[in-house]
């Protein structure tokens, strides 16, 4: 290990093994200088920040740790253990106790395994200084200990808790994959101060209004609806008044007072005035601003640890001729590029060359090379069009007059409208009753006329073009129509065999039909714009959605010890006289059992997080919390005041603050000065495709240029390799000419590339194009769209 | 009125009167100069934006309609007006129609009044271009139409509706003076077409919803839990998930078919995410964009039009010698300030002066002039440290030890300490039951330790600092516990003469003795920082008070005119069998009676206001509006979803959008150019207090700077004068450093501008500054305090 250190103990401006090569000449660079400039390369591309040995050997186990597969399989077996819960007592699925512990062992399994493959990789003491490293391990012993006295407990027949389940979803943070879960983390962690403050300014404003509610109300002798004295308990008063901010028992709350004066309401007014209305706005800007804040400090950090491998990867490879600057030739670039994104084509890796050596030295300097990893991350669609396959096999059918009409009337404008029509119509039937013969057979129809639709546009489309990856509405077209005709000839099957109707398939049916409605936004442009800011900021909301799931499972998992059983569930048809109180006779009477809400309890996980997320939307948590403290002991609504302060107060609120922030770039972006230059350099090769042409809907911009041709003509005059930058604020540029500031722009462009960096997807997405090679389709028109 | 025309047809460049004065020499001024460029100033201080007639006997009367007495009393006209309300039938307290009619006559020939004087006051074209003018001429029209009508149908007793009643808060939009409010209702207009696309495509989602929810669970035969059928009327199940996008019938409407099967609740989850989630979260962020994005257009061209205001007031003063440069002499600019403010002291009109002629030439130009209006509106705060009344009558006595003792303690830490720890035992006996005699005595105890306190500091501090009007703590304080020592002695008085207690004075007395407890914050410096931003954006909040009001008063009208006497209250004692139906049938069995929602009603204007009150704070209104629409028609609702609509999507989310901006301008605002050269003047002139000497708590710098002398000492060794530009953002320097741009502290800087534009109230309060001679106060210390 002693080769580790020595490694770790380089200062890091010098970057590793590349300055040991001595530096005249031109040293053939080996397979190991490969693959390390790759992995720095690679790891500037996608934001890791791993310190990793530069050891040959250490590098080879890097590459495999970095391999999708043990990722893929870590994420599962996370999975698995998470879902654990499902089959563990309380359960949904019960299973005997051996099952599921055998299961959770081999996740610990796998969990230790991984562990140990990045011990290997990263340098020792790196290694125990990192405290996610610490939580993993800390983690694991605890659950291995838990589960020790759970069995020897459960094994002696004693009552034993597993009280390690909370700990398994900060597993999910704790991985080196975790990274976005992290950061989000850490943004909540760092608001926490400032929203402390005021929190307790809030707390002191509750605590007083209280008081001053007891000393006015309390004493009047006035009575709630159900006859119970009315503002009698200080802490009753507390905790009504902390329900109020949150709205959900207003104005029920404030009819008695009401009802004997209508002086009272000025109280609570102003009361909801100043708690619900002004601090909780305060609140949301304290979260926003502080979001904003570190957002911006992340971001630069990763910037600066991009550079800074990039500089590591150029000194791997740099070459040096007597008093001139190091350079990398443009072989060696080649070759690194060639690691690093196998799938990218000649054609394309030849453009971003010219990008970088914009002179044509065949060599590039420090700074130019640096940029390598953004322009990687410039992700480039591809759009072939070629001629129609029908062409190719029968040209005089297929370029014969009516033929060429049919193509046009499918290309006008005209024709979307129609079928637009036809959706509308649709939804009118789909709205009348079904039992209706005429409605019934009437799905046939349009059935047919979708299905005539997508053919037509097979015909005229060229079909790889057609199902290109993003081109997402044809996808959900097509999907949409072929299932729900299959499932509605399985439906008319079964009905016509034996007159059974499944319900499953009904729905599917139904549910099928409905979606197809979707698609008439994609006509209306202003739609597809808010629709494509929404798409566009969705993998970051799944980051999201991880924090809201290790919230919800650690406060699931403590909820169903603490609550599990106490409130039961009786199906429709039961006549148990326990259905009036949820089985539990303290629940006797209380809204909660009146209202029916004994599915709402802890009794197992799938329960547990449907109640969460009640708590969550907020209202009648009051009801939830009473109907739980009324089984247990008043202290259990310590447990719902906690879950809406961490979830509704911060983390909704950073949600809340997030998709502000994701909309504000989306109307202010620019594009970066890479996607510049790229552009520039596309346009000097005369390879651009005109403005006009290319809109976000590929197919339509497909539409366009063989509008100009004639369908299925080739474009001889144009040059047949063409590329564009589409860039994300092209429909807002109304909006970049009064919002655009240089450092907001620079600002932008660094958030932009975080949110890039914080959609786990975007890993997963293969960035491999389809460029291809100018020479290789002359005579055919090839559109390229970039993606910022 | 061909002088009127004449002078409007000179061109705006050649400014007005000015240019006609002969430029060689130095011609005195006439008062009509210094009328019209005193005008010209404080209508850019202000930032009226009226175009007036420059001939003097406009500029006479414009002198007229630009001074407070009209002012206050067209508001209180329009008061008077608005509240009309109260006395109409349907009333709070019913007049006869003559005598309401009589008062409102009144109102509308103020109005009438006001808006001649105005047509004078401008010239004729400009008046008549006005929509705001056409606009009250039309309210007025229809105003009388109206009331003639009403009148003559009454006097025949036939039915009749006040529909003019609508109209009159109009008039509050559309009046000179609402400057702000019309500002607030142009930033709702310029945001609507942006929101319409976001709530047309929020619908779209909304019907589909409903429409996979109808083919879902309405054919499953579920029941609500009142028996009703769940899911089968397409247009109720719109309502349902309308409402529950405003979460208030969550998780009620989800419970039934939650009890069928877990499964649907994915239906609902998904639901809640999308339309709850993120189409509110993307409303926000459409309002806010656009709140931001025509706020800074609106504050671009009030600083432009405030730049050549100024323009104009130069070229009225301005004297030319040969081949100069235009200047004004200091004389004609000290004329000119006494006019613009007569309260302002010579001491400080001489640091202004200094300023603007930075190289003590005498005069100043264009550029230097210009700045007047915003060097006037940086508001000074003064301070006077002068000796102790005490020492000056018996020195002897007030600088003995035992006294100077005395003054060290009192403005020792421990001091405040001690006092907060009294308040809080205070606010444990509050809580406690006062019927204990211990209790009730206690009281004594801590009112006269109270007063003891403010004995003490004024014993200590010299009175008229320590009720300075910037002193808002002290104020409070004092005013808070003489309140309360008059309150309880009237109290004691009444119970001790014939046991009798009066309900109101106890209330008062409660309510006194807890705001008490509102103290402590004033001790936590993190609190003081919140609680001065919440205060700074307060005058502005009133202008949403009025928007808010003019709504409210809109939806009321018609409120009462569709629903009056539809519901009915019971007083608590009444047996009248219609009180457990609120008085109409047809609520019989409806959660709104059940829940014992009849006082909130349409009947009055007071009740009418209540419940508006209640469907903005947004919970039950789906009762309530059931409730309405099942004691009129189904088609009721649309008066509540519009309401819903108007003022919680966009009013409310503005709202947001303000108090956040209004907080990340206080995160980030940095001081003016000006604010800047007037501290680098005062620093010059070495006036300026020590940085860590004055805080924003003035008695605390007080006591500093005499802890430095010993009490009640002058300090001889100092400038007597002593100035400091407390800038609003000392206490938020950490963040200026991370936040601040170039092009965003010029944003700030206008945009705080427009905030004090946009209070009403600072038009009124003086900027009288107490600022004192250098030579005078020899020997006393005097801190002069800016607020910016």
């Amino acid at each position: 290990m002693s080769e580790e250190e020595k490694r770790d103990s380089i200062p890091d401006e010098s970057a590793g093994r590349g300055t040991g090569i001595p530096n005249g000449g031109s040293p053939a660079k080996s397979k190991e200088d490969f693959d390390l400039a790759s992995i720095y390369v690679s790891d500037a591309q996608y934001n890791r920040n791993i310190y990793f040995d530069t050891s040959p050997q250490a590098v080879r186990l890097y590459l495999l740790y970095n391999h999708w597969l043990p990722q893929v399989l870590l994420y599962f077996f996370i999975l698995v253990d998470l879902s654990l819960a499902l089959f563990e007592d309380p359960a949904v699925f019960p299973l005997p106790i051996w099952a599921t512990m055998l299961v959770e062992l081999l996740c610990l399994l796998v969990f230790t395994v991984r562990l140990v493959h990045y011990a290997k990789v990263i340098p020792r003491d790196k290694f125990w200084k990192d405290p996610k490293n610490i939580c993993i391990i800390v983690i694991l012993m605890l659950t291995l200990i838990d589960m020790i006295i759970y069995g020897a407990l459960r094994a002696a027949n004693y009552y034993a808790v597993r009280w390690s389940r909370v700990l398994r979803p900060l597993l999910l943070v704790n991985v080196t994959e975790g990274r976005q879960l992290r950061r989000a983390f850490r943004s909540i962690r760092n608001a926490l101060p400032q929203i402390f403050y005021v929190f307790l300014l809030f707390m002191f404003s509750l605590l007083i209004f209280s008081l001053m509610a007891l000393k006015l109300l309390g004493k009047r002798g006035l009575r709630t609806i159900d006859g119970a004295p009315y503002f009698t308990n200080y802490l009753e008063i507390v905790f009504e008044l902390y329900v109020l901010v949150t709205t959900a028992n207003s104005p029920d709350v404030m009819m008695p007072a009401y009802n004997a004066s209508f002086v009272f309401t000025i109280f609570f007014i102003l009361y909801i005035l100043i708690n619900t209305y002004i601090f909780m706005s305060v609140f949301l800007a304290v979260v926003y601003n502080n979001y904003k804040k570190y957002l911006k400090e992340e971001v630069r950090q990763l910037v600066r640890a991009k550079r800074h491998k990039m500089v590591r990867a150029f000194a791997v490879l740099q070459e040096q001729k007597e008093g001139e600057e190091p350079v990398v030739t443009q072989a060696n670039w080649n070759q690194l590029v060639r690691l690093v994104q196998p799938g990218i084509s000649n054609a394309y890796r030849d453009l971003l060359w010219s990008v970088c050596d914009d002179n044509n030295r065949g060599c590039i300097g420090k700074v130019a090379f640096v940029q390598l990893a953004d322009l990687l991350n410039i992700e480039v669609i591809t759009l072939k069009s070629r001629p129609h396959p029908l062409q190719g096999m029968c040209p005089a059918l297929y370029l014969s007059a009516p033929s060429r009409l049919l193509c046009r009337l499918v290309q006008h404008r005209a024709f979307v409208i129609v079928f637009d029509l036809i959706i509308l119509v649709n939804a009118v039937f789909i709205g009348l009753d079904e039992e209706n013969p005429l409605i019934a057979h009437s799905e046939w129809v349009f059935l047919a006329l979708y299905l005539l639709e997508i053919l037509l546009k097979l015909y005229v489309f060229e079909p790889r073009a057609f199902f290109s990856r993003h081109s997402f509405w044809n996808w959900f077209d097509t999907l949409i129509v072929i299932s729900a005709l299959i499932a509605t000839i399985i439906n008319s099957a079964l009905k016509s065999s034996g007159g059974y109707t499944s319900r499953q398939i009904l729905d599917i049916v139904f549910i099928l039909r409905v979606l197809r409605l979707i698609r008439v936004v994609d006509s209306i442009k202003r739609f597809r714009t808010i629709i494509n800011t929404l798409i566009r900021i969705g993998p970051a909301i799944l980051t999201f959605g991880q924090l809201i799931i290790v919230v919800y499972y650690i406060f699931a998992m403590v909820g169903m010890e603490l609550f599990k059983g106490k409130v039961k569930f009786y199906e429709e048809g039961s006549s148990d006289p326990g259905k009036a109180y949820c089985g539990n006779p303290l629940l006797k009477g209380t809204a909660f059992a009146q209202l029916n809400y004994c599915k709402n309890n802890f009794n197992n996980v799938v329960s547990s997080f449907i109640l969460l997320v009640e708590l969550t939307v907020v209202n009648q948590w009051h009801v939830l919390s009473s109907g739980f403290a009324s089984v247990t002991h008043v202290s259990a609504r310590i447990f719902f005041v906690l879950f809406h302060i961490l979830v509704v107060i911060v983390i909704i609120n950073i949600f809340v603050a997030f998709v502000l922030e994701a909309f504000f770039v989306e109307y202010s972006v620019d594009k970066g000065n890479l996607q510049t230059s790229l552009e520039r350099k596309i346009e000097e090769l005369e390879l651009a495709v005109a403005q006009e042409n290319l809109e976000d809907n590929l197919v339509n911009a497909m539409e366009t240029i063989d509008n100009d041709q004639g369908p299925g003509q080739s474009a001889n005059n144009k040059p047949a390799l063409m590329f564009k930058i589409a860039s994300k604020s092209k429909n807002e540029s109304k909006f970049r000419k009064t919002i655009l500031r240089t450092t907001e722009r620079e600002r932008v462009f660094v958030t932009a590339d975080a949110y890039s960096g914080m959609s786990t997807t975007s890993r997963f997405t293969s960035r491999r194009t389809a460029v291809c090679r100018k020479e290789h389709f002359k005579g055919s028109l090839l559109a390229v769209k970039f993606t910022g």
